[in-house]
């Protein structure tokens, strides 16, 4: 693979794009260190786009409501990239998001950027080779990241983690789909579409809307911003240029604007400490030494025959010891 | 301070417990030797009491409840322990929650024993402290242990993963409440209790009854038990018998055995692992020269000059070339 150039990723070239994003899902221990080593020589070019996670069940509409959205926004003459975190995608083969057949209208578009979820991931996981191709997507000169998810495992909080603005898709038939809500994910949202509001749907839509805002009541607020609920229709195209109003409404509004900064700070230290925690898992888990002691003490913490904290201090203990002997 | 005799303690003197509590508070090292050694003793005679988390808004009247309520498990013959979790509580001076001339009566019954929360605590914090003397109440022949926290900061979640069933009361006037709640408390409920259920209010806490149960709707459940909304007054001992009957249907419940079990076994291990972050964080503050250099990097992450998985990598490698050196 040839090294990618730095000064034609900046121009915005989609190929140096494309293979610097390829680059970071690379397992070759080299190709990391040149994943890496790029990602620090543009990092002070990112940070500028407005980034947007977006989940939902699956059939809720993601994909056509994502190509409506990014239509209106190329048409509005910015640059738009759909990223995919996809933690149940297979190793090899196709995502369940990252379909490039999907999104044919967009996807042929000269200002929008798609790109599959990366097929696995070792440090991180996804949402961290997810979160280097933003920043690359950023130094490439894009001004909307969207950030699409489908609700497995930790994945809805990772989005959470890494965008500005989460958008919650919901389908007008409330009742039914509650019972698929994972826990908390309410509290991820600072906004609530009710898609499909089109044809039959629509009154529906309207005592959907009605119930989430009911519902939202439950849910501590962060006293910044009070999420709203929408209702569109992807398919038919209404109301999509409402919500980029209510998105943009967050993003200009002054008063947020230290808000919006403290968010992105809180993200990247949180995530440097997830991180950090994960590379000591990554310690205990290489040393074989450790990692069957670790194991062995962890079953009987499992019994009862021993407690948590001296199981910790063990495992810790022995892991320095480890470390220091090699 | 004298060694406690485990056979003392495990013939439930009530001397001894207090000392065995207090010992695990101790800031001594060698007081925290004792109390691990002590606890490792008893170790096989705990595990055996139902563990139950009390939380609430201030003003519900959980002093009053957990009387009424452990009053009704002493006179079914049941010996009843008290302990709190208050993070909110002075290093020095008295706690929010563990005033003793709280339940006076209760406090003078022979089966009972409650202990004001622990002034402080370094590893695991008062949670950790908190567990320690959970363990030492069962080593002790304690039936049922309450373990109540005020809702501040993260100590509805640290006595949920330690307790078997967790209790959230509530007031009936719902709407002005509801303001308060944190973020996802309603979501480790295993019951909704709306005190106060009595004279003219009785109406409106049949109305918050409905009001929870609807809310719990928005709540993914665990598919082995489905969280009860029940009403209560303390005051004038009402329902109180049937709140217990609730309980006990928990864990009288063949069928949630398993589940029971593996939720303990879970807790035991999520706590293992939190503490083993937490010993690491503590060998990171220790060493000035590691903790210096996490600031430092911490601070261009805040700045984005970093990215977050450069930083922490930096931060492990220090830490571990530091531990090798000393």
């Amino acid at each position: 693979m040839k090294i990618v150039d730095p000064a034609k990723l900046l121009q915005g070239n989609r190929r140096s794009l494309a293979k610097a994003i390829t680059l970071t899902e690379s397992s070759l221990d080299s190709h990391r260190e040149q994943s890496q080593a790029l990602l620090n020589s543009v990092l002070s070019h990112t940070g500028s786009s407005v980034r947007i996670g977006i989940t939902g069940v699956p059939g809720v509409g993601k994909s056509t409501f994502i190509e409506a959205f990014g239509l209106h926004l190329t048409a509005l003459g910015k640059k738009v990239a759909v990223l995919a975190v996809d933690p149940s995608s297979p190793v090899t083969g196709g995502s369940i998001l990252g379909d490039k057949t999907r999104m044919e209208v967009l996807s042929q578009q000269q200002n929008a950027f798609i790109r599959p979820s990366p097929s696995s991931g070792s440090l991180g996981g996804v949402a961290q080779k997810t979160r280097e191709a933003m920043l690359l997507c950023e130094a490439a000169g894009y001004d909307v990241i969207i950030i699409e998810t489908v609700g497995v495992g930790q994945s809805e909080y990772q989005v959470a983690g890494m965008v500005d603005f989460f958008l919650l898709l919901m389908l007008p038939n409330a009742g039914d789909e509650l019972q698929g809500i994972k826990k908390g994910i309410l509290e991820l949202a600072d906004a609530i579409i009710v898609n499909k509001a089109d044809g039959v749907s629509q009154s529906l839509a309207r005592q959907a809307k009605a119930h989430y805002e009911n519902a939202l009541h439950f849910v501590a607020q962060n006293g910044h911003w009070q999420p709203k609920v929408l209702t569109c229709s992807a398919l038919e195209n209404a109301n999509i240029d409402t919500i980029w109003e209510m998105i943009s409404s967050y993003f200009e509004a002054p008063q947020l604007s230290k808000h919006r900064a403290s968010k992105r700070k809180h993200q990247n230290l949180e995530w440097m400490q997830s991180l950090i925690h994960e590379l000591l898992e990554l310690k205990l888990t290489r040393s074989s030494a450790s990692n069957s002691h670790k194991n062995l003490v962890s079953q009987q913490v499992s019994e009862g025959s021993k407690t948590p904290l001296q199981a910790a201090t063990e495992i810790i203990d022995r892991l320095f010891l480890d470390q220091k002997d090699n």
